[in-house]
Order: C-alpha cells, then sequence, then structure tokens
C-alpha cells in the first residue's frame, strides 16, 4: 500500500511541502571566472492538493542531484518546472543559500584577499507557469555613527555592520553588482586583508563619511530607485553598536510583494 | 548640533527603524500561576518620515525599562502607543521572543516536570492607531512515519518535530491554549521526564498514530478553522527525519496577512 | 526486563553520560536583589562503569526539578552529591549557562537601563569527592584599535568585543566582581541606554584609550595574577573589528587545568 | 610609528593571538575524485613573547590566500611552519571547519545521493617544531532505543543522533574512513535519498539493531582501540530524542590529550 497515494478526506490543501535544511555542494556564476563552487543550505518545496495525503520526499533530492552542476538564477526556471513535472505539483518553490567569494584588493597596496557575502536565490512558479525570482545578499559593511562625531571633542564609535539586500529584476542581476552597489553607500567597506597604508584609508574614509543605519539604508533605496531593471526589494541594514550590546536596524521596502499563490 | 533632528532631503520615508536583539528580563501571564519571569529577545521600530534624518534610539530602551514588569499581549497596544508618542511616530512595531514553561506531568506515572516553548509576541500599530497582535509559539512533538510503519515488517521511523504555529485572534489567547492544540495533533507530544511505564505509553501510542508532517499540519488547521476566535494563521511543521540528514517541511496559511502599511 | 541495568560487556567505562541541551528557569544569587530569575540551559553528565550498560536518564531531570529555586555556585556540590547518589555513579558533571542581569547606570546621565552577560557555571565531582567549580562569564565590550589612531589623521576604527572570563577560587566569586574587572580594562564598558553626554563621554573615554585584543587580554590577566582567591583562569577576547568581515582573538590561560579524572 | 612593534612591559606572553571566523573556500582531499571544493571557517593563531605588544594580523590572511589551493592535513605542518616564520612566532595553531560531502548510495535501491558532514582539521606546532594534527568529523546517524523497544508491545522511540569523533593517528586518516567506522556502528545510519524498498530496509535494519547513546560510544571506542594507527581519540554521541525536548549524551576520551604547550 503505498500510504502518500491515497486520497485525502480533510479537505485541506497545503500550500508548501518539501525538504528542508538540505547542505549540498551547488556551483554559481562568478561574472570574473566563469562559475565557483561553494555549498549551499537547500530548501524545496511544492504545493500539494487537498485531495492527496503526502508528497514524494525523495524526489526533490533526485532531482538537485540532477540539476547540482548548474544552479544559477539562470537555470532556476528549468528546476521550478522540473519539480512540478516530477511531484505532480500547481506551484514549486526553492530557496538556495549560500556563501560567495569575490576577490577584492585592499585599497591603498591593492594586497588580493577573498570577501564572503552570504546570497540567496529564491524561486517559485505557479499554476500558469509564471515565474518569481529573488536575488539575495548580505554584505558587510562599516559604519562611523554622525552622532557621536558630532557632539565628540575626538574620535567617533563606528562598528561592522550588515546589510540585507533582496531585489527583483527584469533581466539577469549579478551578486556582484549588488554587493558593489551596497559597498560604495557605506561609511567604508571591509576587507579581507589590509596593510598599514589601507588601515590609514579605511580610517579616514570611515570618519570623513558618517553615516546612521538610516543614511545607509535610505542611500541603497535611493539607487535602486534609480535603477530601472529593479522592480522590487527590500533593503535592511544592521549595526552592531561599538557602544551597545544591542544593535541598531532600519528598513525600507519598495511595496508590497507580488503574490503568486 | 542635534544631527538626528535635522531636515533630510532624500525624499525617503523609512518603514522601521529602532533596535534590535535587546536580551531583557520580562514577566509573561501564566494561567496556572498568574505570571512568570522568563527572559526575552525585544526588537522594538518605528517609521521615520521622509524629512527626519534620524530617530532617536535610546528612547526605546527607555521607554521598555519602563514597561518591563508587566508586559504581555494585554500591554501591548500600551508599549505600542507610548513608542509613537515617545518617538514621534506615525507607526510602531514590536517583536518579543522568550522560552515559556509548562508543568507537564508524565502520562502514566505523573511524575512531574517542565516543557519549554519558544514563543513570540508580534504588537503594530499603524497611524490610524489600529493594532494588529499576532502570537506564535513553537512546541517540540514526536511524529511517527505512516510510510515506513506499513511497509516494514516491524518497526517505524520516527523522530523529534517542530510545529511554528502563529495566530490572529479576536480575544485574547492563551500561550497554553496554543500548545495543548499542537500537542494533541502530534503522533505523541514530548515531556521531560519520562519513567519506564511513560516510555512505553509514548511509545505505543506514537506507534498507533502515525502522521506525515502532512498530517500534522493538516489535523492542526482543521482546528483553527474551525476556532471562530482566530481570524487568520500560518502553522508550519518541521520534523528532523531520523533517516536522513535534512528534514521534512510543510506549512499551511490561511490567507493573506492582514497589512497595516 | 531493565535494559540498562544489563551487565555490560565490553570492558569500556564511559567518562560522561547523561542530559543536555535542558532549557530550565533557574534562579540565581544577585549581589544587590538577593536573588534573581533567569532561564538555563543544562548539561548534567556521571560516568557509568564498564560493567554497567546504560545510566538512568530520568533521574537526571527529576534532581533538577527538586533542586530548581536554589541553584547557584554554593548549592553545586549538593546537586553534585545527590547526582552521585541518585545515579550510583563516582563522578558527576554539571553545566549551566544562563544571561544575568545587573542594572547599570549612563555614565553622565545616570540613565538606568540592565545589562545581559552570559554566564556559564561548571561544576564537576569526582570519586573521592573533590568538587572543582568553574564561574564563566561573557562581558560585551568596546575597543579602539590603536594602531589605527596611531597612524590616521582622524577617527580610528573601533568596534565591539566580547571577553571570555573563566575562573576557579578559593570563595565564592561574584559575576559582578568578574564582570567589574573586565569592564574597567576595555577601552570603554558599553551600556544599554546611552544619552547625548552619554555618548560623548564614551565616545571619547575609548579614543582616549585605544587597546588592541592583546592589550585587553594582558590587563585582565594582570589583574587575575594578583587576585589571591583565583587560583586559574583563561581569558578570551574577541573583537568584531569593523573593517574586516572575521575577528580578532588573543587569548591567555594561567597553566594546565586540574583534572579530577 | 608602528604601534604593533613596542616593547611590551606587562612581562605577560599569550598563548594565543590570531584571527577568528574566517570563511574561505578551500580544497580538501577526496579519496574517490582526488579533491573536492568546500568552504571552510578558519581560526588562525601563534603565540606571543611578552615582550611584544601585538601581533600581524594582516600576515595570516596573506598566507592563507598563498596556501588555499591545496589545504588539507598533508600541507598543514607546511602552513604552521610557514605561520611561525611569518609572524616570528614560537608556536602556531590552526583550526579549519567545512562540510565534507561523500556520495553514497541507498541500501537497496542503489540510488546516488550526497550525505554531508561536518569535519574540522585542527593542527599546533611548538617551538620544537613538534607537530599535533587532529581530525574530527561529526556524522549523522539513527538511533533506536533498546528501552523502548524491550518494554513496549509494539514499535520503539528513535531519533536522529549526531556523532562528534576527535582522533590523533600516526599515519595520514581519511575522513572517508572516519565517517565509515562511525556509520557501521549507529542503529543504522542516514542518507539522502531513500526510495520506498530503501526506506524498509533501514527502518527494519534499525529495528533490529537498537542501540543507547552508551552503546555506540562504547562500540566506535571498541574499534578505535583496536586501530594501531590511533594514537587518541574522543568521542561523544548526542540524540535528539523524539520524546524529549533535549537530548540524550555519552562520551568516551581515551587519556589525556597531548599538550605541547
Amino acid at each position: 500500500k503505498d500510504v502518500q497515494n491515497e486520497r485525502d478526506y480533510r479537505n485541506i490543501a497545503i500550500n508548501k511541502v518539501g525538504i528542508k535544511g538540505l547542505r549540498y555542494p551547488v556551483t554559481v556564476l562568478d561574472r570574473n571566472n566563469g562559475h565557483q563552487h561553494t555549498v549551499a543550505s537547500i530548501n524545496m518545496y511544492v504545493d500539494l492538493p487537498h485531495e492527496c495525503k503526502g508528497t514524494h520526499m525523495s524526489r526533490f533530492v533526485e532531482l538537485l542531484h540532477l540539476f547540482r552542476p548548474k544552479l544559477s538564477l539562470k537555470t532556476f526556471s528549468d528546476i521550478l518546472n522540473q519539480m512540478k513535472a516530477h511531484l505532480n505539483a500547481e506551484s514549486a518553490h526553492i530557496e538556495v543559500t549560500f556563501p560567495f567569494f569575490i576577490e577584492k584588493q585592499a585599497p591603498v597596496t591593492a594586497s588580493p584577499g577573498l570577501m564572503d557575502y552570504t546570497c540567496r536565490f529564491i524561486g517559485s512558479v505557479n499554476s500558469k507557469s509564471s515565474v518569481d525570482l529573488v536575488s539575495e545578499v548580505v554584505v558587510p559593511i562599516s559604519s562611523v555613527c554622525p552622532c557621536s562625531k558630532e557632539i565628540s571633542d575626538y574620535g567617533a564609535h563606528n562598528q561592522r555592520g550588515k546589510v540585507y539586500l533582496s531585489t527583483r529584476f527584469k533581466k539577469f542581476i549579478w551578486i556582484e553588482d549588488m554587493v558593489a552597489l551596497v559597498e560604495r553607500t557605506a561609511s567604508c567597506d571591509v576587507y579581507s586583508v589590509l596593510k598599514r597604508s589601507d588601515e590609514k584609508y579605511v580610517t579616514e574614509k570611515g570618519f570623513s563619511n558618517p553615516k546612521f543605519v538610516e543614511d545607509i539604508v535610505r542611500d541603497i533605496a535611493l539607487e535602486l530607485k534609480a535603477d530601472k531593471n529593479i522592480t522590487w526589494f527590500a533593503v535592511g541594514v544592521e549595526n552592531y553598536e561599538s557602544i551597545h550590546n544591542h544593535n541598531a536596524y532600519a528598513c525600507i521596502t519598495s511595496g508590497q510583494e507580488p503574490s503568486l499563490l
């Protein structure tokens, strides 16, 4: 007896059912190098009509195993449609979270190092085969407090922060471009390698460029609103305040999220 | 010069700005004991109009310090209105996450122990003073796989799972009632103390009552749909599958979230 | 048949066996207020002789349920000896991790707020009833980089850091004293509420007092070495560098840990 | 003025100083495929003599950038010696934590999938150039409770667990061999893909093979004690009990850790 295939009589459809927290090696697109190897945490779901008792959990991993070599925003439509087909579903949803690395040179000495950014691709497809894609990136930054600088005779408190940027877009968008947009709006961006002359540069740049979380989130929103390719965004800035044991946070969303359901 | 109070010319309002991740001791309502002491992680935000450069971060913690003795769903409207007043804001938002403890007796021996449930209260108020409250609870459960039981000559794989339940409601809702609803829909509920006769009971109860994540999420949805006090819900069930290193997941939402913005 | 009580023939004793990750409300000593309510994550283990097949897991939680009202370093010997007695063990070990709150006034305006510190008590007793106690605290601090200040024409990068301090001692030691020791060695300590004049104070204090992780860890070690009550310590300092996405770390241990086993 | 290079007068040597939590892509040895790409979190420390004020943090990342293509237990001695040389240190220490993937076929249908295991390499070198290497792996397993099976008329509670295995060894040891050793001692091992006939197999295998955490930790210790290549080990087993919201844990260590300091 195939329990999953039995009829269900509760008359309640399930929005999403599937697998969560599967760790898998993936290859993602990299503008400079063609592609890069990384490791993802993956969630894959489909809907389940009211009359079906259960989904087929093993098929998610089987599909992933097939698609692994070419996982990217560009192949997400294929994966989503395969999920619908193999699981006899009306809709499908996938979330892939992974660290992405970009080689970045120190600002004065040009010493090379790799910066890590946590990224997430989210894809959904509905019964009419409309596909919704979201690209997210978390970018570490440095912020210097304008109030602290203004009121103090010397110095200004500053700290590491994180920017959480989610976008919907018309044409393919590079992770590298989302990162660059965020980094140029910070008091200063951060690096993996800094020699003495670099450290002088980033200290002075930050101090000359003090910004609240409110300033950073607005400057990012300004750029995104001016970009015709961006159709929706949500941006949050979180500062790990060096004078508190809690964080400062600000977020702006460009409107309601489109809903496929 | 008060930098926060300067005029901003970017013409971009901020949806939420405030403090995040503040750990604070709080007292919450407890049906059997009047109240209980616990420790919360708190986020507090207000909106910021386009013409204001910055909010006043210290006022959030000052307000919290005043309200601490009586934090509950019942006082959330007060806190939210105070946040609006003290921060000259149009809207306010607060999220309070904490462990909640319920004394629970073992099913046969009645040995007493405490169960812990992670809870969250979320409150929002908008410019028209409409208040939106959400009560959330995470309930650990045990599930036995119906397919595994059906196809195997003996045994059935089972595992710990977690149910994530969020509700909106007309009248005040007790955490204890949300927990009880979830626990009676599991293959078996879990306990902190189980003696031998209790362990026999829960093993046999679970084996007699196999359920997929799909079954549990539907049985909870059925009860919530029948409850006139519940105006909205989202329920997710996550099973830490004992045969995999990833989880099974299913969720049902009763409709669109009401939006205050 | 009582499986746990069967004889084991593998001839391998188990160092520690018991329960891990039990969340429980506890009351701990508080110098100003007598005691305070908080929530702990608890691990409890005993040894298991080579001839015993299994321990009795339920007895750990039963014991904890009895002792809960008076959990402190002062009662740890009692708990440890009860664990040995109730579980027929030669040795016992307990770890209790919890947030501890201290009311702290802002440095200029004296605005009150609560600071949170993650603490851990570790206790062990061996077959000769020697008791070993360790008290740990994690203290958030602020550090200003001396190199950045020296080489830059203005400003200096600074950041939140965490100090991990573990001590063994002759007489009872207050969490409050461990926290105070750490806070006075930082570039500046951190607060939950800071008004404008406070923020000026902490900014200037930090800038006047730049310290590497190496300086902070040494200054703490200096104080601990001078304290006759401290018989052993380990101290680590971790700075969430505002110019990098990784942390700086330094640690000093006063010697070999005493071993009871 | 080079602040780090100044003389320090506190007369306190620092055990470890360096960088913590650096995320970096690495390549590790893979028995079947030669090597595999993964992503590591890396800590790198050296000692600091009492007369030196500070270390040179940027050199750690520069060194790592050079070594990245060939990071493995086999190259750890080189990296450690380079760390000593480039940082003018007496001792050096490195910890590299990463997910490692092994292709594993389902037990009946042979459906292929990837299993993920969290691994860590730890290396230290002292002033006499003695190198100490530790290889760690975390292996997810399934365990069935012998007591529950014995006392119940049908069924038995079971759950996912994790085995934490650390080893020191004479000759190079493969991650794949450490994983295989752990998996064969569980009630049943876990898989990423299981079809219906596979699920029947693993359910019945687990039920026929019930084991406490005490049994699993002993069976692993038995194998390690019999292996002439293993000079030291520590093994912990943690079961995410399906009948509780806390875990069962047992550990065995083969003796005192060798100390280089």
